[in-house]
């Protein structure tokens, strides 16, 4: 058990529980990196009325106050605009990054970015107070061709493929669109599409029944709409027939409209390309609400096969005002892996391990203190060939500092003297070495992230 | 021009000033963990009863309120115990994490530790109010051994050095022994060894003679003892006449004392040890006095040669006590990069710079919106070799699509086609090619920072 957490919904992890993480955090950029996109972090504040603007209070802002300013002030006195909050993600704040430098960056602007977010709600598993997210956007200005609605999920889809091989398992990312969803609910002549939303989300808790009674009872639906809406949530699929499916529902129920047509074209192309690029991954969920009400074209969530309960581990969707200055719109497609809530689980549910906690693959040991700087020197040797090595605290017996190498799962312990020697102290071979040659087997080189046998 | 900071004192950086400090974190790292290092993070927060426990209040700590909390609650209620504010350093939460994990450290526990810190502070050049710091300590569990006070400074001149080929100055590591200093003045039959040294803090601003007065007039020191305690503070060196002068010194005004010479020795193996390993780094400055108030040994700081105006970009010692429970004492000693400040003035300054902002080393063209997956499949093939590419965003006339590469700095375009061909936008040069054997030139691979010409 890598994990403590005496401060509850605050997860810190001990040095192999973070060899994990930095993994993951590793993997994640570089497939990044490799797709073209520039990192950058922004301040992890932002102006309470900014955090605010979409009515968000679900997501409890911690507020910041400065302690000594609190002293001297009323602390009752009326929010000023200046006060600052933490931001509770990374999209809040991308926008207002966007804006405030627009004239300085090139668009469509690629970014991802890596930090930590703060929400104070109540802990539970998987959801903490403070947790890291890996945000991968594109946002152009005025305008964003729809492949990039195609190309975001599947970048994800490969990072976390990337992390298959030490033992994370297959994700698998659900799709949707709000404009197949709002085009079909319209076609029926429903006018409250964000209320029937709100309902549809209910399905996995209250299930298809009672969903139904709501749309009737507080949507005003008729039964035969009601119907429809659950029909259209039940239909999921990796290939093409989930789109001829919609269509021939919305032939039967003549709710057809041009909005559908273009969602179901969109659609087709994700499941398409998807299918191509990375079988299996990608699945059209019609029942995915979430979101709904603020993306404007896909919807994206992803769970971990075989841990499904964990909920999404990387959503998002595409907004076609990420951010506006009055003058220009900024839309915007993207999305956010729960860094936290995934290593959490891979390390609660034991699903994979760090070889050690230390990076260090060689201790070097020390005969006695006055020939601490030779010891120091074999260190430096092998540092300066990229071979991450200590040198023993004090010149214990070197059973002693053997064990010390071995509490930490330090692969190597070397001796040195006229002829420097080597132990490998997993097997006790021990062999005759020249600092400036030998090196560890590559897979001792570094900590490794590998798969619970 | 890379940084902006329209909210003072919580600096962000352009995608190419984020390059600059992004290589600055990985060399860190990369030397931290070459020297065995684990990397940890803690949570941004800590209870207030913590943060306050050493008076600190002189770094004006942000404190946190749950909005919907503050709404609830009588915000001038008595702060509970609970109450939480952001982190001023990395040491406070250091200490708390051995503590709260001591059964399953190994110690000497070496970590390392990247993470931003908050202080409300009025921003001035080179101090913010949010900045990232990079520390190492060593904390062992009652004791720990003095060669670790050697070994720490070393590490972060090897760290700081090894960013020199980027355009980062020379870097001049100051240090001096608090047993010297207490030793001396005791000798010399001072009781308020504290208020001796806040007086010898002021020299740099104040000057010598305005310090002796002080020290005569607050302190209630003889004109003789002032005059000694300046004479200590005006000895400096990188070799071991240092050691000899201040005995000297000492045997003058027949102030030797146990404690000095146990400093001595220390300042000493320091000085030793530092002109083999990295010479003309390490200079003793018996004028250091900052920090001498809570360390117990060897205390650091750190000049960028040329850039002396923005205070220390790496300051540290030795704790006896960096962390206790009642039953055991964790002394420690370490050293904290002030990442934000060094990068700040590398930027402000224009010392170095990013070949570009983005990690994209080819752009592959798109000819027409229907052939677009031709050159998603060239991007495919080069990035699983590594190399970072991303594809048009519009099958726009080939001219504005090498436009979209130059004013990212993306050195290749590559055209699709029957026979692939990539041209070298910065010379012209057009070549045909293969996606599953071409690759640029090593330098083209990924951005670098290289040193303003």
């Amino acid at each position: 058990m890598a994990r403590i957490t005496p401060l509850s919904g605050f997860p810190e992890w001990l040095p192999d529980g973070r060899v994990v993480e930095q993994h993951v955090l590793d993997v994640l950029r570089r497939t990044f990196e490799l797709h073209g996109f520039a990192g950058i972090e922004t301040r992890a504040v932002e102006p309470l009325d900014q955090l605010l603007r979409k009515g968000e209070t679900s997501k409890e802002v911690y507020v910041l106050h400065r302690l000594q300013a609190e002293d001297e002030e009323d602390a009752t006195a009326p929010r000023s605009e200046k006060q600052l909050g933490l931001h509770f993600d990374l999209t809040v704040p991308f926008a207002r990054y966007v804006l405030e430098n627009a004239g300085r960056l090139a668009f469509p602007f690629k970014r991802y970015q890596i930090q930590k977010v703060w929400r104070g709600e109540r802990p539970q598993d998987g959801r903490f107070r403070e947790f890291t997210q890996a945000d991968i956007d594109v946002v152009g200005a005025g305008e964003l061709p729809y492949h990039y609605e195609v190309e975001l999920p599947l970048v994800m889809a490969e990072a976390l493929g990337a992390l298959r091989d030490v033992g994370v398992p297959a994700v698998r990312v659900l799709v949707n669109n709000r404009k197949v969803a709002e085009g079909f609910y319209r076609g029926l002549g429903i006018e409250d599409v964000e209320g029937v939303l709100r309902q549809i989300d209910k399905l996995d808790k209250i299930g298809a029944e009672q969903v139904a009674a709501l749309l009737v009872s507080e949507q005003g639906a008729t039964a035969q709409q009601a119907g429809a809406c659950l029909d259209l949530a039940a239909i999921s699929g990796s290939d093409a027939t989930v789109v001829s499916r919609v269509r021939a529902l919305a032939d039967e129920h003549g709710a057809g409209t041009e909005l559908l047509d273009e969602g179901l074209g969109e659609l087709a192309a994700l499941i398409e390309a998807a299918a191509a690029r990375a079988p299996g991954v990608v699945v059209a969920d019609l029942k995915i609400a979430r979101g709904l009400d603020y993306y404007t074209g896909s919807v994206y969530e992803t769970v971990l096969v075989g841990h499904e309960d964990l909920g999404s581990i990387c959503s998002g969707g595409r907004y076609d005002t990420l951010a506006s200055d009055g003058k220009n719109t900024y839309p915007g497609v993207g999305l956010s892996v729960g860094v936290s809530r995934l290593v959490s689980r891979l390390l609660s549910a034991g699903l994979l391990a760090a070889t050690r906690g230390v990076p260090t693959s060689v201790l070097v040991a020390v005969s006695d203190e006055e020939s601490r700087a030779t010891s120091d020197a074999v260190a430096a040797a092998l540092r300066a060939r990229g071979i991450p090595a200590d040198v023993a605290p004090t010149a214990a017996k070197f059973g002693k500092q053997i064990k010390f190498a071995d509490r930490r799962g330090i692969p190597f312990v070397w001796f040195p003297g006229e002829e420097h020697q080597v132990k490998d102290i997993r097997t006790g071979d021990q062999v005759a070495a020249d600092p400036a040659v030998w090196a560890p087997p590559a897979e001792d080189l570094h900590p490794r992230v590998v798969p619970a046998v």
